[in-house]
Formats: structure tokens, sequence, C-alpha cells
């Protein structure tokens, strides 16, 4: 884990936040190559699940809603008033008055786990009005969810989607975790991609079951196609009742061997209509236009955090090779990354940087392939190090010019992972990385 | 005004934040198409300013970052302690102490405009920590450029840019604004895309001039080549001395002409090197890796609002037309937006929804298509009602199979602006769409 860390930190992946001033603890900034990682994943999510989905349409509601809505949801209840106590090895919490503070977490079995009883608050509370005599109270969201639920009727008048569909939404969400930590893995403000996919009931024979194995699925194939990650080190935990989120029928987690342990990447959960019914209470409900049946939907709801995926994909692409002779002189970091989740897809280099020949064909090279791909330029240092360098922010292929490239129009592409080279025609680059990109 | 709010709420592109809760004011939540409108407009400032430059990098910080940043950037200054009135007209904020309260406003020249003085603060505090005696207090960013100050020095040491380059961010920040409105022009929660352009201090030839000189163009080329706004409806306005912000040596405001009237769209500062000086008191300054000269930068800031370009957008591609003879028959609105904004490329209608031949066909034409584009399908009521529905929502191009199409292998596509029509064989409209959408 400190490895990645420092990798992170090194490279412009993640900075801790607010360094210059000691940090703010458990706050992480994306630096120039985090930002390019964060944006291909959530981009790769949005064409896979809304642009290539008839069924779904996104959404962006604010981050800052009414309070009703939290009260409607529940998320301003018990916690407020009732001290809690929070086991430190499983997050998992409990009422004070109804456990025994000696005994072993229920949920994991550790002993002498517990913080002391507090009043916990989950949401964060922000005021609004300049004035100070004048404010609201209000909160930060603590999921997206719920701005999909508010939102459920205006998407179906305006849509006129009909039963099955979904509402997909990317965005941050803010909560005072009692216990934060593992780099950016549990933070206080943190981004979710959320979708709540809307069936019929079940006394209208919705099908939820199906429709919650859809949906594992489909979470599946997004962690073994999309992210690439190896389907060994992902396992499903199903969460019994007693531990299941209060609005929950049935709940999956799925679980990651992150390098800190086993602990949960990405959920999956049967809303029933709880939160259709709580914030509609006083309105008609949803009125299937086929079938005329009035009705709230029942919601199965994958969530998929986004710094966690980053966390998975960084663990998942991190790989030490050492020499071929057991020495170091071929040993080398690189970071696995799928080629559509790579910062860059491709860097090109000059052989030499003080011969105006090569750098101005590589130049051209350079030029030409960024229009379609983003593309890093190096002529620092020599060859060797530049490899190092992409290898270790995950740079699919490096292309050189080199004296031949000038007369036969061609160039050395290497391959990140196979360190292998060859030969490849100047015209058929463009070709040749977008066959490989992809 | 009215007329475009409808359309918005109507269509799905904005709608009223927590409305089932009879609304939060000035709250906003971007609809199935207004979230695409908004990620074209954000895909394509990042495409051109980031991806398409060899000196820029991005940068993803948290919102809520340590309070002592807010201190030292100047935030937590005079606001919180001394009453200010605030114009209700410009917006402009004076200390009431050092004002005649009946005079007219000195920046816009109206009577009886002001406010009750009172204790302004315009950054939103929140705490931090679960348990309510031990929360931290902190606030959540009222401008996304802090984060760039911040991280300046880890930016440069992962990155090893030399001047001039820039950091740039796209992010949520959050204002107490004392007069929020205006629809998506002016709310507590926003959205910004920024730069700061970081170049060489006066006294080491640094040429401020000529760089704000180069972002006013680059400003106004984003304006008239990617958002396509009619630029006589953009004005600039030098911005006084006594009215710029702490941290300006000259701001140039970017009008635009909206429907209630010109409003400040975007802004252009040169903000010296005041933020890395208050930042980096203890801190050896940053040494020019070629020069070995130690200063700290000076910085050109060019800011966009995401918000105020989608009004911009959405104010300029609204078009009423009337009919050719004066009547209403071939009437309509339609919304001109340039079709790398347009949330759909094209939208494929069989012409008839009874007629599996016609509908299998159109099917296949929109599953190809929208492996390259967002497109829209559509079936419902006749040709007539589709093109009216596509019209209002900007669709550049309407793809019609008929009966000729079976035969013929050609499909009439339908253009927004003009409402002609042409013939175009289904193997020509990939390429067809991908010369004009882009």
């Amino acid at each position: 884990m400190e490895k990645i860390v420092s990798l992170c930190k090194r490279r412009g992946f993640v900075f801790p936040g607010s360094e210059i001033y000691g940090g703010l603890a458990n706050s992480w900034d994306y630096g120039p190559l985090g930002v390019e990682l964060k944006n291909n994943i959530k981009n790769l999510w949005w064409d896979r699940f809304v642009h290539r989905r008839d069924d779904m349409v996104g959404l962006d509601a604010a981050v800052i809603m009414s309070p009703k809505v939290w009260a409607a949801s529940g998320h301003l209840g018990a916690g407020f008033a009732d001290p809690l106590v929070e086991c430190k090895n499983c997050h998992e919490r409990y009422r004070a008055d109804q456990i025994d503070l000696k005994a072993a977490c229920p949920n994991c079995g550790k002993k002498n786990t517990f913080t002391e009883p507090r009043a916990f608050n989950i949401l964060m509370k922000t005021w609004l009005g300049a004035v100070e005599a004048e404010k609201a109270e209000a909160y930060l969201r603590g999921e997206t969810a719920q701005g999909m639920f508010v939102d459920f009727k205006s998407v179906v008048d305006t849509t006129r989607k009909t039963l099955p569909f979904g509402i997909a939404q990317v965005g941050k969400a803010f909560r005072n975790e009692i216990t934060p930590g593992n780099f950016i893995f549990r933070t206080r403000e943190f981004e979710q991609m959320e979708i709540e996919y809307f069936i019929a009931p079940p006394a209208s024979d919705g099908d939820w079951q199906g429709w919650f194995e859809y949906w594992r699925k489909e979470m599946r194939g997004w962690m073994e196609n999309d992210l690439g990650l190896d389907m060994s080190h992902v396992h499903e935990l199903e969460v019994a009742p007693e531990d299941r989120a209060h609005y929950s029928k049935r709940t999956i987690d799925f679980e990651f061997d992150f390098p800190f342990g086993r602990k949960e990447l990405y959920g999956l959960a049967y809303r029933t209509d709880f939160d259709l019914r709580n914030h509609f209470k006083d309105t008609p409900p949803y009125k299937d236009p086929t079938t005329g049946e009035a009705s709230w939907p029942h919601v199965i709801e994958p969530t998929w955090g986004v710094d966690r995926s980053i966390l998975a994909v960084l663990t998942n692409a991190y790989t030490e090779e050492g020499d071929k002779d057991g020495g170091d002189k071929d040993a080398r970091v690189f970071l696995k990354l799928p080629p559509r989740l790579a910062p860059y897809k491709a860097a090109i280099f000059p052989l030499l940087a003080n011969k105006p020949d090569l750098v101005s064909r590589a130049r051209e090279i350079y030029e030409t392939l960024r229009k379609k791909f983003v593309v890093a330029w190096d002529d620092r240092g020599n060859i060797g190090k530049r490899y190092y360098a992409q290898d270790e922010i995950g740079t699919p292929f490096c292309i050189t010019v080199d004296f031949d490239s000038l007369e036969k129009g061609d160039v050395t592409v290497r391959d990140r992972d196979t360190a292998k080279q060859e030969r490849v025609k100047i015209d058929a680059l463009e070709e040749y990385l977008a066959a490989k990109v992809v």
C-alpha cells in the first residue's frame, strides 16, 4: 500500500489535500494524471450504462437539497439522537444501549473494538443564506441516490420512459465518517456513480429477484471487462438482514482484495419502494402508461464508488518485475492499466533531443496522434529512463523516432507489458493505436 | 426568459431542485438532456484547454479544504465582521460605514437599491467529524482556484512543467450569495471551469499584459468557435480598480446579453503573485529550472461558469420561426445548438411504428450509429410531431426510414435549421454525420 500511495504522490495521481497547511485529515486531491484516470473511468461508465442503453437516462442533481429530503429518506433518524458505538475494525455501528460493550463485535467477531458511545451525525450540515441571522440549515447529500428519487416524476414526465428503466448519476457525496482512512478508500468527501433502476412492484408481477441478478452480472461485467480487474480478487458478500441499511430488503457487497484487506468496493441493493413511497406520500402513484396500473415502482440500486474504483484499478495494475538474471538491471515497476483507462495512450520520443531532424519528425507524429488520442511527449534523459517513467504511469505504448525513421518511415513501438519492441510504419500508427487502446 | 425556463423544464434540461418539497430557493437539477449538454460543454473545454495543449495539466482538488487556505486567500477577511450592503441591481457590495445609503450605487448608478446593512459570509461553513463535541469547522470552497494554488508545488514537482504553464480544473463551488436568482445564472451551488496560468514575474521580464491579451483572445475563441455564440451579444467590461477583487490588478468581465439583461458570463483576471505568496509564506520560492531564478510566478486567471455557459448557449440557440404564409402551420421553436453541443446528434425514426420491416431496418441503423454517436429513437406519433419534438431539444438531424429505404437503401435526412430534407445512402450515414457534428 505504501508503494501505491508513494507512486501516486510522486507521479501526480493523488496528492494529500491541503498538504501545505499540514493537510486536512483524509482529504485527497487528484493530480494531473489522477484526474485523467478518474475521468476515463467516469466516461466509460457513462458510455456503458447511459449512452449504450435505451432504458437509462442521466441526471445531475444539486449537492444541497431540501432538508425535507433527508427527513423522508430516513437519514435524519436514529443516529442524530441516540448515542452509538462503532466497531473500529468493520465500521458497523450499534445503539450503545443495545449492545454489550465488552463483548465481541457481532458483525466481525473482534473484541475490544468499540469506540466510546457518541451522538453520531453522518450528514454534513451547512447553512444557506448570506446573513448570519437568517441562515437556513441544510445538508450536503450523503448519497447521490436521493436526487434520482426526488426527480423521479420530472424524469418520467419529460422522457416518457416506461418500466423498467433507470436513472444514472455521477457526483460528489459527503459523509461525516467516524473512521475514515486507508488512502482514498474511505473519505468524508467522495464521488459516486449510482443507478436507481425502477421496476414493476411484486404485486404487479415485477421480478425483483430477476433484476437483482441481472444487475449483479452487469456489475461483474463492468469490473471484469471495463476495469479489467482480476476477478479472483472480487468476492460477493450477502449482507445479513440485521446489517442491511434501513431501506434495503436485500444487499450484496462486492468486496475487493485491497492491499489492506478484503473490503467493500461496490454495493447492490433492493430498496423496494421505500424511497418513492416516502417522498411522494401526498402524490398519486406512478401510472404505467401500458397497463394503466397505479403504484410505486420498486428499485434495484447498483452503486459504484469512483474513488474505490480508482484504488482497485491501481491495486490491480501495480506490478513489480524482477530482472531476468535475478539482479536489478531490468527490474521495473509498471502500472498494467487497461489502455482505455491509462492517462496517456502513448508517449512519443525523439531518440535524441539534440537532433533537430529527429525532434521535428517526432513532433509531427505527436501532433497527428494527439488529434485522436491523449498522448505524452518526452525528450528528457535517455530512452531507458523515459521507458521507466512511462511504465510507472501506465502508458501502454512508447513510440521512438530514430535515424531509421527518417529514411524508412517507421518507428519503434514498445509494449508496456511485454517490453517487446516492433517497427511500425508511421502512416499505420493511428490505426495501430486505435485497434489497441479501445 | 420564461420560454427558456419552461422549455428546460418541459423537455428535461433543468428541473427546479427539491421541487416536490416546495423547492429549495435557487437550486436547480440538470435533467436527462441538461446533463448531456453540460457534459458536452465540460468535455469540449477539457479537450481544448487541457488535452490539446502542451502547457496545461488538469487537477481535481477536494471541495473541502483546510480553513487555513481561506484565511490565506483573503476569503475570511472583511465580509465576516463588517456590516456590508449590496446593490440589488448590480450585486456590488460596500462597507455600510463607507457609503451614503441614500445615494446612487457608485457602480451602476441606480438609486434606492441597497439592502439593509448586514454581516455577510460568502463561504458556506460545515463541520467535519462525526462526533458533535469534536467537530472541526471547515468551508466549502468558494472558488476552484485555491486548489490550483495550494497544489502548485506538487504539480510542478510531479510534472516538471516550466513557465509559462497552466493548471485547469472543473468542479463545484459554493457561495452564500445574497441575491441569487435568474434561473441558473446566479445560484449558491455552481460549477466552474478555471485555469490558473503561471508566468514569469514582471521583475524577470514576465509579460503579463501579453498573456492577459492572449487569454482574452482564447476566451473569445471559445465563445465564438466552441459555443457558437453570436459575438455581437458578447461585451467586454474593463473592471474599474475600486471594483476589482482584492487579489486582482486587472480584470475584464465578459458580459452576455441574457434575456434579463447584459450580465457577467466569464471573467479574466491578473491575480499577480498574491495567492502563491500568501500560501507559500514559509517556503522557498519556485526556482525556474532553466534560468535558476527564484521567485513566485504571476498568474493570469480565465474563469468560465459552467451554468452560465449553458444559459448563454440556450439563449443563443432558442429560435422561434413563423409560418411561411404568416399563419402557424409551419411555425416552430427550435434550439439552434452547435451539433457538438446537442444532447443527441441525430434521431432515427421508422416512418410508421406498426410496420415491422420499417422498424427493424430503422433499428439496425440506430444500433449502428449509436456506436459512434449519441442518438435518439422515436417511433411515437407522426413524423411532424417527431420533428417538432427533436427541434425543441436541438437534435441537428432526423433520419427517417420509409418504404423506399427498404428497396433503395437510402433514408431521408432532415436538417434542423433549414428544415430541408435530402436522401442519403444508409451506408454513407456514419460519414455524413461525422462530417457535420464535430
